[in-house]
């Protein structure tokens, strides 16, 4: 069948076979769609059970990934579409390729940011209120998130660092830490003694309950250039670990006074030749 | 039909069926321009609601959003044209392509300062006038443009930093400060009285305004080389740290001089021998 | 019709196609042509108005652009021409890709260059004249290029830097500058009377028509090893900060002469022990 | 045979084709997937036989490798069947592409943690409770994961460590390890004196057991500014070094003291002038 | 007409098509070959009247850029007479593409430094006898390569640079130098008695043809530990500045002999305790 | 032919030229197969023999080479069979493009690894048992891999060092070594006596077996801040050398002790000026 | 023609179209294997004239380059037949695409330093038995190959060295090398008089064969803390300078002891303080 040159059969055929495409396509979407959310679902919930992750932190990652799934999957769609109707879609992909490297190189950074950010949440190696060391920052942290992590350093400043900065992460809330404090004494006096004092004041921190383990007197760390250095070690609650140091500090000047053992301030021989 | 041996039923075939690609082509931009802008303006409102982002900032951010995606869409749709006319527009694009690389390469630069300023801006990392460290600068925030960023150092040096390289931020305008202060005392002095002297200067200023916590003193912090390191710590209001700072100083210098307590010079033990 | 066996309707017919496909391509051009260089002109004098560049500048800019635009243009026509006539243009252009790869990757640092240049004449980051730093290098601008930047070194050195190299510009001379000394006085010394001396020589100073803003007395900044030390801090006109500098030291010198305040030697208490 | 202008015959040859596609792709499935598992878990087995792999860690290995290996064979599954009905995979694979790219310079490091790990685990590089020192870190193994190692520095912190970050590995668990002590004498001082009082405290050590090797007394290692310096060496049983060089410290000076040998202050010779 | 089964026709037919396009191929070759020399060597002559390039750097230029013109072209060439042969130019490319871009990543140093060695030659960064700093290399340059950059340091070594490692250079020989003094006095000295000094010395050297400005004595620059340092500052004829500071110091020397005034030695303050 | 519509002599005709393509296949399968591995084993014997490589060595590089041979070469293999089976490979291989892509950024430092230490067993860089220092690691060699080298510190930490990160390494095993002295002397000494001295202990050495070459004493190194540097400077057998400086120190200050040289102490000139 | 259905004609016009290609292709090879050769062997030849290279680097540059060639066109060629004989080489490709990706990354390193070495051996920028600087490493040449030079360290190491590590050669034996002396004279001392008598030490030494130019005094090259430091330039024959240094620092102080010219110690002013 013809129409003013036109052959009428290969249109109907050409257009009848689009609309089968484009049901097909539509039944794929509909049935893809439902059920790559369940898989996400399922499989974020079954990890989470494992790995006993906070409820809330799940539904952060759910709601991330749905998204992700969502955009991915209309896009798709969208392209396929296209490609039935036979639309010339190579250059729009074409296209797309050139402006995809150029966005590749450019957007790296930020897809780094989110898997990385990803997986800090799903490792749970931080958690908001812990005090952390990384990408040389450190402080508490106040925000995690996808693309950026909020830490509050000590004096008070706010650090916004992308998460793929973060590489490796120092958390200091993980468990008890350690309390340690080198001592001089001086080349005349006695060791054993002083030790002996130490290790006293050592059982009188012992009973203090900020002390987890310890303290102890270790022994002769190492020679000084004008003092013998003793060490002291001991483990302490989080954060505690300063005011005992500080606090053993403080017993220790005053023992030392009481015992007569002096902290040697720098020495020096002098020889003296006449010029 | 023929007409100097040229098949003219395929002329027209062939343009009919360039006619009905373009009208496709036209509809298709006359319904996804106004959609997609409406997406991106409903997207950014939503996103500006939620977190809450002055309406100054959504303005310069829509208007930034638009524009590309105008841009995109114009390159996409004259490409399409092209496409549809058969204009071997494959070479057109594989230069392209080899351009594209080139500039991909060298522009990269280019697409992460947006990339970063965007995020600077919607994340709201810093604002005009506030005190912040990046890069290796630190100073006052004068201006936050999508590729460049100025800060004013406090020296009155302008500093121009692209936005790629603001990989991390400190912002030091986002809450209180932390005011600290060290002081050595003599070896030879009572530790329990120097800590009382300080407690009472640091009484006086917890009645100052500027204070939002403490300040106190927090105990033997270090033992120096000829000094015993007493530390004091509190908490002021932002950019009164310094000033804060100054005083608590020159009251602790006035207060030991009426006490007698002594922040000693270096030390050193000299035993004499002859030679 | 057929001749020596060649079927000659398909040669017209294949002829004139070509000729068609020539003739479109030589209107695209005639149009595209000027129209991308109006766009560019206009774009550039819409920027030039609204970011208020002087027409120095914009002309600069504008043949730059023009330029770039015209070879693309040539560069594309020339290979949609060959691609007409069919020769083979798959191996000419794989050709350029290979090429295009090893020169892309050799190049880029050319292209990061001009891309870098271009937003530091359009932003106008610096200008000649100027005292900036940037990239390890220090001086007065010399000439601003595409692709080099020429900065004399205050030691008369002249430096070429690749402006890709500029990550980050400290220019000195957009503005007030900072006059800061720091002056350190003996520990016995009373510092409400220094601070007083200081204050009045700050006072002078104020009137020096070169300081816009202080000079003043900030207070105790820090304690020395052996002396308090004291800040005065001030903003004059750009580039006098080191005069003022230098004449406020002057005048502290003879100010503290005159008072019988000491600026201290470094102080070191010996305590004398026998071998 | 046609029905409103559609060659049947034509559709039924199609779509035949198609189902002895699937047929054969369904089959090629049912061969490859158990073939390609046995192949990896006899594959491992063997390795980990002839490397003599704990089972538990071959347990590890082996999951993964069987889940990495199913997702992708699912993933080349549905391509291909989708490639069968024809649905213009070719947008697609070329979105895929896109994204691709923008993932895989994301995800790279994701991909280099995973490598890394893997060999990690196959090299027995690190075990749990090994003492280790590694991106900068240094602490004891707490858990080695595919993506990131956790590891407990001495002072408390847990560190997360993605393994790329691991090049190159301290392993401080495996063999014996050296304690050694330098020890600086006065040049007044006869060295061979010296040297046979070291000797007999090394003498004692011999016979402890911590000690594998040594510990000796190898001579005179250097002359410093004011001392001879002695080196004493030997090997310890893992983790006892510190200990044991405490020990000899503390030893040396015990047997100083009573030998009459100085570990002299830092000397200097002071010429007297008249000014 | 058919031969053993083989349609001659067909056979003429495409050998005549063949013969066509190599003739259309060496016109075009005929046609491009001199054009685009000529345009190279016209862009050439223009850019060097325009920047005044010496003669003989043209030359070598115009050289280098035909070189690399005609073995372009040549590979093109012979690239699309195997594509009109219908040769399966598919794998000969696919194969150049791999090893190109292995290839491409290995000699990218090599493309980056002729380009960089291209614009160092036509920008007139360096010339051969000149004074240079560049990529940690210091010395007179020797010879200036498209690959390597040949500098003698002053200690006689001969230092071969690859041209991309010349990041940002810094060219000594262009212009005046600075010739630069400090000075220090003691605190007790009379500082407008030893700048009147000073400036008398600067004075004399205002004579000595080596000086194109200065020198002066600026002021009083810093308080040191032990002395008060005043600057002098001048500007002398290139390669002049060390002779002149050498001169400028050893007259300062005799003159301050002369009118006794002091360049201090470190100062202490001694404070003696009893132990 | 035809049944149920299917065209059966297509259908024979394509299953034929299908067998025809595998018996081909399988044919330059088995001619390529042993082929290749005899040219990988005689190219290494040959190599072996030119670079006398020992037996061991080869053994391990022929194995590697073969395995990764094989492995090629059933990949392609397969490949080419789903090619001739009309298996939309299309989609696989652009699927593995993707995951090429990914992996190939992921892996390349795994591949690297390997090439890195093909070259370390070639070359002979290192061989086990030798004292060598690469990549800021040192110590004695346990085992090279090719993927992991482990490098025995002497404290007894066992590093694993990917081979990509010895980039440079240096050997300390493949001949004698330097064994060098600095000795400083007062400026009151007499350096004809001091070096007759030192060139007397100098020949009682050069007897020593240990010795290759001198030691010999080569003059005045430096004036340092209090002493005048002499030294001495020979070549010993492998390892030797630091028991061999050990050994002349300490005769050095036996000699030095007997003849009345003075190592000397720190120096300094003192004013004294009063307050 | 048809056989069991299959088209005879067709086969053979097939098969023969198949043998003419391959005779073409055998023709290509026979003429462009030797012609490239002799490129290789004429444009060697020419270079290795004009640069004056010796015989046995051009041999070993020649042999490198035709076995590149020879490997390369065997490559090509084979590929070529397997198109020709339609063996589906897409997929071939692809796979070899796919596994370029991985090994162009990962081998990258080893064509950068083939390419780095070839032009080392080139440009002959390090022979044998030179003493160079290079990628951090010193010492004598012992081997240049085309992946790793080796170095000879003065302590007797080796060191093996990727040429791609060498950005930047400094070689030390190629000239006269210069012989620096800085000597320190005390503010007391006559500058004139001790300038003579090392100008007298000059001269004794400009008749020292060792010496192609000076030595001179240059003046008074800067104020020390406690010393004027004079200094002494001249040119020495390559490798001598250490030594010629060693001779001068003796003459000086011999001649300074005559003259009774100090060589000052550290100086520093005691100002007494009662505490």
């Amino acid at each position: 069948m013809t129409l003013f040159g036109i052959d009428l059969t290969n249109f109907i055929d050409t257009y009848l076979s689009i609309a089968i495409k484009i049901i097909i396509l539509l039944i794929a979407y509909a049935i893809v769609s439902p059920l790559g959310k369940k898989v996400i679902t399922k499989a974020l919930a079954k990890t989470a059970t494992r790995e006993s992750i906070s409820q809330a932190r799940v539904k952060t990652l759910e709601k991330l990934l749905l998204n992700i799934y969502t955009y991915i999957l209309i896009f798709v769609f969208i392209t396929m579409l296209f490609g039935i109707f036979d639309l010339e879609l190579g250059p729009l992909l074409a296209t797309a390729g050139v402006l995809g490297l150029a966005i590749g190189f450019g957007a790296q950074g930020l897809v780094s940011d989110i898997v990385t950010g990803f997986f800090i949440l799903l490792e749970k190696q931080i958690e908001v209120d812990e005090y952390v060391s990384t990408a040389g920052y450190s402080g508490i942290v106040e925000e995690i998130g996808l693309r950026t992590t909020k830490i509050r350093s000590f004096d008070g400043t706010l650090n916004f660092i992308p998460n793929r900065q973060m590489e490796g992460v120092s958390n200091h809330s993980r468990g008890t830490m350690r309390a340690l404090v080198d001592i001089g004494i001086s080349y005349d006096a006695n060791i054993d003694h002083a030790m002996s004092v130490l290790q006293k004041i050592c059982d009188e921190f012992q009973q203090d309950e900020r002390f987890v383990e310890g303290p102890d007197v270790l022994g002769v760390q190492g020679f000084g250039s004008s003092e013998v250095v003793l060490r002291i070690l001991g483990r302490t609650e989080n954060m505690q670990q300063w005011a005992a140091e500080r606090d053993i500090r403080k017993r220790i000047k005053e023992e030392f006074d009481t015992n007569g053992i002096e902290i040697p301030f720098p020495h020096q021989v002098n020889i003296t030749k006449q010029s």
